[in-house]
């Protein structure tokens, strides 16, 4: 099919590349001219024969809702966008309604696979209509794996594509958290004499095999206690997310959140919530304050 | 090789089949005699040739303990056994010690693969002395699965198998909880069609795709809601004794302890500590106390 | 001064009578007529001198935001509204805005005191400029507790009192759940004769004795082991809405949040999140499933 | 009362003092000669009219062991022995059992107060038979805070003085990340004015109104952003055992584990576990993996 693809960087580049590689025809736009295929979404646009489909794949947020404007001023009756970008599922119907003004129709997916997408295909995550997915559908069967599974039309409703894109980052986030948890343990207790071999064992047999665990492997057979890497992360908005609809709907959600806020407080130099801690200790018990944490401080002491 | 294996349970009677298909000569012992191929452990022992190799496959604490207590007075300089069950580490080195007043080695070894393993191999963390754990190498390379993976000589030290079992154990269960409360929004909001078809399209491309998700999609397909299953879930000892390990080491495990809770809470007719939310909240704001929970409850109500 | 209130429920109708006790002029409004003062919010400001004084004592949400859009078609140029319900913060600014329309000053003011307000005063956190503060200084005055504390102009901005008395909340449900927690251990542990006269000793001469304790323990004397009540807790929307903006500003927050899910969970008659946990356990384990729970069930199983 | 006092520190000191302000004999023993009323174990002994009775507060483990062994030898029929310490619970019936070899008794009491015990009095939580706790009861009743609450003989069976002791710091623990939770919120937002101001206002007429809040508004008050304190809190071993009671009894611990963990993280230059999540981000993503962590970094990114 013909498609036109806005965004051409880490995703959406590798993304193009596999299209044409399945036969289809992609026109891609990109701000950098050195990716872009066009000058302008006019000439993208123009290029697509009706209906137009275009799949938008640019940061959430501002610009992903300034390129939706856009093209509703370019698109017309019977066109169709897809926005394939991390935006968090209620700006979906936003997108969808203000299209819908123009006869434009709209169809969200969340998309999985980071750089291993180009080969492996990307997990595709869709909502909308029949009638507009099935317009999206040739390049979605190329994109996903090849297997059975790595594509689910997931809801009628617009957002529904994005909601279970959101809950997977959220499941992802937990599911790194235990194998981490996990691996701090046996690191810290001298009694294992090669943990990367123990996880290496693991991937296969065990309950907890899984595609996380064989990258983790990877990392570590690459860097054994991991010395060459900060103990930072980042975290992406649907982690947040995740909880904050959980919360919404009343859903207990110890686990995910709990790897979120790991996350936060992998980003602080120091808590402020521990310093609160330690001045209370300090009030009732004359606690020593430290002014520099001291190397080591496991065993218990008395309170 | 010969090896006497003690416990012909779910576990232990397939892999005696396991061993057996793999060429080994197995006397099997267990208390049940429709399961048993002997009368007593004196007789296992007297039909294994020299240096001998028991593998005890009994629960973990007392009969353990109790099993390996007989095999001492009945083995010898040079002869070894296995601990295969799911015994806490920490019993582990009482064990060999007291086998080691006679000579007889041990080693210490966390077997994964519940019902699977018969077919597919069971992963295997073994502990102890590169002598003593060559004695058993032929019946590990039969018990463990196909691959380059599953099995792993975690550390000279006895209890290093029993302590990588331990932990594979926790991240197990937090694994699983990271799906579960997944699960549980995706059914919770009313916007994803067909909830078992979104797990299902993760199995390939995602970042989440493991071996617990083809288990959770393969029930989900047999019971769209879980409608049959009670939402009451036992917990190993390992479990517990990661969480406890983690807390003796200094080590933060908010995940995996909170993957625990949610299965003691999970056992609870009624919790004690919200009977005592509710009595606090009563005595301050006069709020209604329930002696029934309603059906429902979601919305935030005025505090 | 005098003084405008609308809504005369628990909350509002002792704040009436505490004010007049304290020598102010309320005039109350209620849509219950037997609890009303007049008979409309017009006759309500007709009785008010200039600059006229409104507190609203409302549910949050609509309510409130319907009760301030009327409030804006009667009051003019230097007149002012203090929102005393328990509205989101993010509302307020809104709020005041549509007030600011017509010269009308906005106050935010977060409420605390339960039953025990009218009696012993209403602690207050309010926020907006300190000119429409202080317009309303003297009911502050009245309605706060007769010591140095209770009362707080926490910011210039509208909203800084709601977010106090939010996060307030927050804190409020964590220490809950602390005592809630070492309540149920106590209880549970064959080991302490009276748990009652243990909570009832730490009143005194302990680090964690506060007003709480003192509630907690009024209950406990009441009903030693809580059989009479049930143990469902519902949520207000601050508990919520505190952790929310803990994910918003990246600041951990594992406490409060647990102690937010602790209150979904004593709602649910079962656990979805269980239930997936269950199936799980049942595909790779043959563990039984069960159709009800058992009575007891806290010893460790054989995974 | 003629009482014997071993180990005359902090805690040891400061009771004697209160002793002896209340009318008490007390011969005091420390290895620091400077602080010791006696030369040796044996010198306090001897000047204590039978039935004699001491009370040990030393460092749990070993030094209270050896301390109860000496005792044992220089004891004898119808003596007592108080462990003041902080002992595990589980330590107590082992001393009892050493002592009553000698017909000595034992009583095990958890004391809290910290530094203002000697002024304000100490909360005194003590196991042991009626006989037993008879024999201390004059001084108790000394020690002790002088209103109603602030003793308790919590349980016949030795063990119950500590294992309240144990379970109010678990409960002390959550309680105070509770506020520092609050804490670091109000801080972070920008939005209140002045946190300390509304930390002070909540210490009349709020349902979080306690002494561990009087305590943090006077460490605010003296270092309003604790610029000056580190973030990093040392655990005893009261909050370990806390937990570990918890899971041993199958009883959720949510709050009061994740106050522990919070600790344990504060004492880490570097997070292992997140050293393990940045390595997995980076394996599937391609994120860049920072080997010195940025100032700020609070907005989501692009997973």
């Amino acid at each position: 099919m013909d498609i036109g693809l806005i965004g051409l960087g880490k995703m959406g580049g590798n993304m193009r590349t596999r299209l044409r590689e399945g036969g289809h025809t992609v026109v891609g736009y990109d701000r950098n001219p050195d990716l872009s295929d066009v000058e302008s979404l006019e000439e993208l646009v123009g290029k697509l024969p009706s209906p137009k489909v275009v799949w938008v794949m640019v940061p959430a947020g501002d610009p992903t809702r300034e390129t939706i404007k856009a093209l509703g001023e370019l698109l017309g009756e019977g066109d169709l966008v897809v926005d394939g970008g991390n935006s968090k599922w209620t700006d979906d119907q936003i997108n969808a309604d203000l299209l819908a003004q123009k006869g434009v129709g709209f169809v969200d997916c969340g998309v999985s696979g980071g750089v291993w997408g180009l080969k492996n295909g990307y997990a595709l995550m869709c909502g909308g209509s029949d009638e507009d997915v099935a317009k999206v559908q040739p390049a979605f069967d190329t994109l996903k794996p090849e297997g059975e599974s790595g594509f689910v039309h997931a809801g009628k409703k617009v957002g529904a594509g994005h909601f279970s894109k959101m809950v997977h980052n959220g499941i992802e986030y937990a599911i790194m958290q235990s194998y981490a948890e996990g691996w701090e343990l046996l690191e810290k207790v001298d009694l294992v004499d090669n943990v990367t071999d123990v996880f290496d064992s693991w991937r296969e047999g065990t309950v907890i095999r899984s595609w996380l665990l064989d990258l983790l492997v990877e990392a570590l057979k690459q860097d054994t206690h991991l010395d060459k890497i900060s103990g930072y992360a980042e975290d992406s908005g649907e982690g947040r997310w995740t909880v904050e609809a959980a919360i919404d709907n009343a859903v207990p959600m110890n686990v995910i959140a709990a790897s979120l806020f790991a996350r936060f407080v992998s980003r602080q130099d120091e808590s402020p919530a521990m310093k609160a801690i330690a001045a209370m200790r300090n009030q009732f018990g004359g606690h020593a304050v430290r002014t520099q944490p001291p190397a080591g401080g496991d065993a218990p002491t008395k309170d």
